[in-house]
């Protein structure tokens, strides 16, 4: 791979080993110099994990047992997202930064060495898999006091490009299927890190909500002839009810079915499969919409909303045109001292209850003043 | 239907209708008798909700809106859930009770009025269904203070009974296609009363996970002539590593792929499709390791539990010969401090990463002394 790489806007791009041999990626706007050393002794890296297979629903579960003791909460001092100032040696060994991504330190998924194949998924005797993957941080600022929300709409250019590359880069490896970038926010849904940042899951295996999104297009395809998701979309528009934001390039809206008493999706106008299909405008127009939406979340309850924000794209080698980029941001939060939580009807059935109208919450956003 | 019935081991059932017209039944060994009046003034009923197609991935939303109002850890002494004593009408007329089922006072789905059909799932067109359906609340005892572990066996074989009775009456109505007797414990999974409870979900829709379930059964035994379910028992007797208690009728076993901390199937060795398929064999057996399993469960960090303890059933009138009936109780507990949440990779792209090896909380719920 390029160490250094210039992408769209002038933003650029400089990759650095870190002590451990795993890389940390620096997007820049101004073609800053990222040459400040992993000072920290080396850590064995933890074992590749196992995939198996569930048979009752022929689903895969990643098991990643070295992650039960990672690091929960620390406090603002020992935060290992912050860069490295001083004698506390983070994972960012430069003093300042506008985004960076590096591979994740305990990784839920790994790349494969040698050989790699998934088994075939065929029932209770199925082989066991090896979690093969990759899992990388992306930290959005280097104020660990921020949110999403309070970002300049520069840093949110950048983390889209940030997004974007890594989406790129990722879909090069043969054992990667799919790649979503996410962001959970709030102690409610378990975030032991409040650092404003995010993750980015590349499997190798289609996750299964995905693939239930796939085998639903494929079956309006075949019989409609047409893209799902451009059709909802569509609704979306036709319906108006629903919508909380819009501009030139992307539209955001409460579907309508949504599952969670505050869910939105952000989709652009000009259908795409993937972060890598935004044109130049789109990516220009992406930062006003996102922090509108993100600003409007925090401002129903005027309280920080628990949410987990992310991005669906078609997978890397199928589906190609059938699947479409899009934004989802959920929040579990439906009123400012209650949660709705999944439980036996959601949990282990699968079926989803809404406490709320989505039109209802789609007023409620469309009344924040932003 | 029967007013009063003879069930199975001498217990009776005595139905008493509510104040508003709700149908509550009391489940008894002793052939009580039964006839105190619901003294509350009458309340309106809440409207049927609606059915939303989520189109992307082709399952029904129900749409619940008067449940944000409901009821939320009251104390004690203002438990809707304990017998009627002196000024304090309940929900339960009585001053004392074994086990009582009620229909839920705000139930996500409820019986449809006229003409009711599903529409068919198509698109993100789908005309707007009603949530029909039929919720219940199963009360195991008049203690408030007491668990399901605590129960003795003679109580668990009523509250056996109990929900084999539902399963058979509620299996009777046209609109009802699935039905799930489950219980949610613990503040940490939302639970709203405290008071020892479970409840029971009649759906007139496949649940989507019971739906994928027997997409799965139905694909293996096309291609193995086998019943899906009973090779996974197989498996997990042949593999022996990760039984927890079995008696001459029942097993429980944590999961070759366990999505949860800890997580506990219990089945009848001798496989059925739903509770009233239970032979009166199995039936006398469940009460020994029911209360085994849940004590193991409890045992594990010497503190109450969080879990969801779901009755895994094969549909009313479809898969009868492909699902087995079956008992998941999953804990998102962890460890003493901490949760599993669902996050962005289970929660927005459906793939579950596993902590914990299941071999490791296997072991774990063996080696408790109970």
């Amino acid at each position: 791979m390029a160490q250094s790489k210039k992408l769209s806007a002038g933003i650029t791009r400089n990759n650095r080993e870190m002590a451990d041999g795993r890389t940390i990626r620096y997007y820049d706007t101004a073609g800053q110099t990222r040459t400040a050393p992993d000072l920290r002794p080396v850590e064995t890296q933890p074992e590749i994990g196992e995939l198996r297979l569930d048979p009752l629903v022929n689903e895969w579960v990643a098991m990643a047992a070295h992650r039960q003791g990672r690091i929960f909460l620390p406090p603002k001092e020992l935060c290992p997202l912050c860069p490295t100032t001083g004698q506390l040696l983070t994972e960012v060994p430069e003093s300042d930064f506008e985004v960076v991504v590096f591979d994740n330190r305990s990784p839920s998924l790994r790349p494969p060495t040698g050989d790699w194949a998934l088994p075939d998924q065929v029932g209770p005797d199925t082989d066991l898999g090896t979690a093969a993957g990759k899992c990388e941080v992306i930290c959005f600022t280097a104020d660990h006091g921020k949110s999403f929300k309070d970002l300049t709409a520069s840093r949110v250019r950048v983390l889209l490009e940030a997004w974007i590359d890594r989406t790129e880069e990722l879909s090069l490896s043969p054992y990667i299927e799919h790649i979503a970038p996410f962001e959970n926010r709030g102690e409610e849904i378990g975030v032991t890190l409040s650092h404003p940042h995010g993750q980015i899951y590349a499997y190798s295996y289609l996750p299964p909500r995905v693939e239930k999104m796939l085998a639903a297009a494929k079956k309006y395809k075949e019989s409609n002839g047409k893209v799902l998701f451009d059709e909802v979309l569509a609704r979306e528009i036709r319906d108006n009810e629903r919508i909380i934001s819009r501009n030139d390039r992307w539209i955001a809206f409460v579907p309508y079915a949504s599952r969670y008493p505050f869910e939105i999706h952000v989709a652009p106008l000009h259908p795409v499969a993937d972060l890598t299909g935004l044109t130049d405008a789109d990516r220009e127009a992406f930062p006003e919409i996102a922090l509108d939406v993100m600003k409007r979340l925090d401002g129903v309850f005027g309280i920080e909303m628990a949410y987990i924000a992310a991005w669906h794209q078609a997978p890397v080698r199928t589906g190609r045109d059938l699947l479409r980029l899009h934004w989802q941001i959920t929040s579990v939060r439906r009123a400012p001292g209650k949660l709705k939580y999944l439980a036996g009807s959601e949990s282990a059935m699968g079926a989803f209850i809404m406490d709320m109208r989505p039109e209802q919450s789609a007023a409620q956003l469309r009344e924040v003043t932003v």
